[in-house]
């Protein structure tokens, strides 16, 4: 019952052919000889030397504490026998926003640097964000391409937040990593994302299989678990908006400088803003954002100009029976130039009086 | 000896009547009786019930830990009896930019979440950004009217970095507030940034005088030191651009409702990604700033337009023959409409060949 995978870059680059990856179901628990750290599903893994290593959890403090260093606790630890990455985050006064509690960019930022640490401190990191060593001899890099967040509340400043990741196969080719934040206070799960990567070859821009010997590095570490469940997911297709069905359309978005990420390209998390930029005004000031599921088509660098389109979901409900939504919005974002889709997403929003 | 002082908002409206605040000058040191914690500069200074509250330092985990929760680790401390605040950070993926080190938006928000800590920490936070009690009672909020930050190396990610900070007097109505950052492992200072606020009625938007109830809150808590010496301070005036004067102008820039902070206003510190706006591709790829001094003229809101001016100094050492830069800049950030001044900016630049 051993599974292959881990890890998971943040580059957002929709394959030229692209594959269509089921979310995988809920089965049967692993049920393998885990061991000390060093055997994880009955196989060897290498123990990582990396600074981001901390097998020090809370109620081992006491035992480790002479030796701890503070910065040791900014990073992040295993748990579950090393199937589950674990780190905790302070919300800081810049992460939030105009209603002070953290935006959906500071959560999506949150969830990418868990998961970049977890493969960093699992010792299976290469030279690329968050590619494996198997995977950077070959050029390859790992691209998402769907997303979904739910929001059950929104941490405000000062806030510390546990977060949880983990890794499992889905389809063929396919890798699912999964988030659950916690308030850590109440241990109340306020977040739950799920999302699916593929692998591409960062020069042809073409997907690959998983390499044998990449499955070998990530089958330790892949546990079946949904942070999900199956009906509560959103994995209902996306509309292609256009000019005749968007009914909002803002256009002239231009990519900064500074929206720019370690690989040249804008940073995935900065779509959130462009899209929101076609939002009405009153559903930012009076409505959270509860759900939102991003499906990545292509990459952009900074020279391109965007639009951004919004349409209101005739029912709101259509797509979301069991998440209940005040509102649901469609969006695309495109070039201005050729009207290439970079990103579709869905939101789903709900009064801040209730939703809080 | 003892002076007055300690918050600060970063509130960044540049107040409706001006004044110049001289930067103070190194003087005699406080050479005052400190107690443990509850008398400060032989004032009493009442304890924080805060949660931000940590006195837990490194060398005394051993004594503590058996009680500490990691996330205390995510807060700051006092040190040098309750004088300077200090707070470590690990540089997260997503505070880097294309070159893979910490942006200088990244080390401004981390300045800004120090000295906020800071004031919550001191246990004299009012209702606002920074304020102190007795701000708030009286709709007092802190301004920032000017900032000079002196890079001497960019941090990477996963490095972890140490921040102290304080606050003194300067001139008649101002308050200074003094970082320094320093790499964790080696202690090395990396950078060194002051900044000079004044009190502003947020109703009134008038400056408005120091009262002496906010002058025995803060009293406790200014210490005369310096981040940066007397002479290597950027101190000149910087020269208004206008349509003649700058190389470069991009116009259109757009606020996004992402770039709100919770006082419904521009987040100062976005102001740097549009000042790079026209800044040369070829400057951004290949040298990196080492000095910034922006000075603060007037708020901004969501709907206002942008231009960014930028004019190469002809002279490039001319106001900075002790910090020896490859380049020089002027800036000027702008309402598009009626050209109404937001920041005026100076930035210094040395080629990354050599500057690492």
């Amino acid at each position: 019952m051993a599974k292959a995978g881990v890890p998971c870059s943040w580059n957002m680059i929709a394959p030229k052919k692209r594959s269509s990856y089921a979310v995988a179901s809920a089965g049967n628990p692993p049920s393998l000889g885990i061991t000390n750290g060093k055997k994880v599903n009955g196989i060897h893994v290498r123990e990582t030397p990396s600074p981001y290593t901390s097998n020090t959890i809370a109620g081992e403090m006491a035992i480790h504490c002479n030796v701890a260093e503070p910065h040791t606790y900014l990073l992040g630890r295993f748990v579950e026998d090393r199937l589950v990455y674990r780190q905790t985050f302070s919300i800081r006064s810049y992460e939030i926003g105009p209603d002070k509690t953290a935006t959906m960019e500071t959560l999506m930022n949150l969830l990418q640097e868990t998961a970049l640490n977890h493969v960093t401190s699992s010792g299976l990191a290469g030279n690329g964000f968050g590619a494996t060593r198997e995977m950077s001899l070959r050029k390859l890099i790992w691209v998402v391409t769907r997303i979904h967040v739910q929001v059950q509340r929104y941490s405000c400043w000062g806030d510390v937040v546990e977060i949880d990741t983990w890794v499992d196969a889905t389809g063929k080719n396919g890798m699912r990593r999964d988030w659950i934040i916690r308030d850590y206070n109440t241990q109340e799960i306020i977040t739950r994302a799920t999302s699916t990567w593929v692998i591409m070859n960062r020069e042809t821009r073409k997907l690959s299989k998983i390499p044998d010997e990449v499955k070998e590095e990530l089958v330790p570490f892949y546990i079946n678990r949904l942070s999900i469940s199956a009906e509560h997911n959103d994995v209902e297709k996306i509309d292609r908006l256009n000019d005749e069905t968007a009914g909002r359309i803002r256009s002239g978005l231009a990519p900064r400088w500074s929206d720019m990420d370690a690989n040249q390209h804008v940073n995935n998390v900065k779509y959130i803003g462009w899209i929101l930029e076609s939002v009405p005004m009153h559903v930012l000031e009076h409505y959270n954002m509860t759900s939102m599921t991003l499906e990545y088509r292509r990459e952009c660098r900074q020279s391109n100009l965007l639009e951004s389109l919004t349409s209101s979901s005739e029912d709101p409900n259509s797509s979301s029976s069991n998440r209940k939504a005040d509102m649901e919005y469609t969006h695309l974002l495109r070039m201005q130039a050729d009207k290439a889709e970079i990103v579709r997403a869905r939101t789903e929003w709900k009064s801040k009086l209730k939703h809080k």
